[in-house]
């Protein structure tokens, strides 16, 4: 087995995920992900702190959101960065060839509480992380902060439905739910 | 000792958050909480499954936010409402009285990763029982998860800047919040 094997993360990703759909969170060992991989259990933990953290995508959504923020064009509105920070989810994250992981990646996520809570805590953390990104575009307060958690409650609801059925183009849905939460707001 | 004592929970809350201010968190035994509240350990375990529930309130928060959506006019509108709830707040929790009892004790919170991360999933509640509140009085989506969601950010900065600095009145300051989170919503 090759000491560096640019693949072994998705791999193991991929290998956990099967696991945990079929015999349960609770139920896989780190030494059962690995061997099902066809890499070594100290592999595993070159790529990952622990169990859970196999699931958590190495906080790829936090770098795909903030990175898309920051390079939104200069003369870019909050809103306009917040809809090419979801624009990127739906063409790098969210994509027709992930959607059955993403899909099974929620159910796991759902049917353990423990995965359930730490999943509230970074989705707090994603909030802080993108309020901090239209800051730095110079958005003033409370625009960014309103900005972010309209943005990310309008992932969560596009997300919910993307999963629900197959065929669905992501970054369409989540820009109806952020017009939709807009225009909720200003009749507020 | 009486076996009922009708102040027993609160002089376990001021014993607790006396102790935790002092020697901290981690280093207070119940058994500490009790002898300084001049109360029994069991009467201690009546009134609070674990130590750290003795910060919780016993989610008294979410019961005065979704009692005064509950008890708002019919006529009201879901801002309305949230408005109530906030001064709901204002006029019971985050009172003159109780202000160095709420800034110590967000002091202890803030000061304990284990005691913020248990906020941060009761923040998620109390954000789903204020959406259900208002869903009850038939606020449709996505206007009642938006209405609960700028009313708990209204009430995050308010609180901060209530407990920076004493006289001054928490409603006000939540009432001004939430108008400045609805202007910049509508500008968005």
């Amino acid at each position: 087995m090759a000491r560096w094997d640019p693949n072994a993360r998705q791999r193991l990703e991929r290998a956990a995920l099967e696991l945990f759909v079929r015999q349960g969170y609770d139920r896989t060992t780190v030494a059962e992900i690995a061997e099902r991989a066809g890499l070594a259990k100290s592999t595993f933990f070159r790529h990952f702190a622990d169990k859970r953290e196999v699931l958590s995508g190495g906080d790829a959504l936090t770098r795909l959101l903030t990175g898309a923020v920051a390079a939104a064009p200069p003369g870019a509105g909050p809103r306009q960065a917040v809809e090419a920070a979801l624009a990127a989810v739906g063409a790098q994250a969210f994509t027709a060839e992930r959607h059955e992981t993403v899909r099974e990646r929620q159910q796991v996520v759902a049917a353990n509480p423990e995965l359930t809570e730490r999943e509230l805590l970074k989705r707090e953390a994603l909030a802080a992380a993108l309020t901090a990104a239209l800051r730095e575009r110079g958005v003033p307060e409370p625009t960014a902060v309103l900005a972010a958690v309209l943005g990310l409650l309008a992932l969560r609801a596009a997300l919910a439905r993307w999963t629900a059925r197959p065929g669905q183009d992501f970054t369409a849905l989540a820009l109806a739910e952020l017009t939709a939460l807009c225009e909720a707001a200003a009749a507020l």
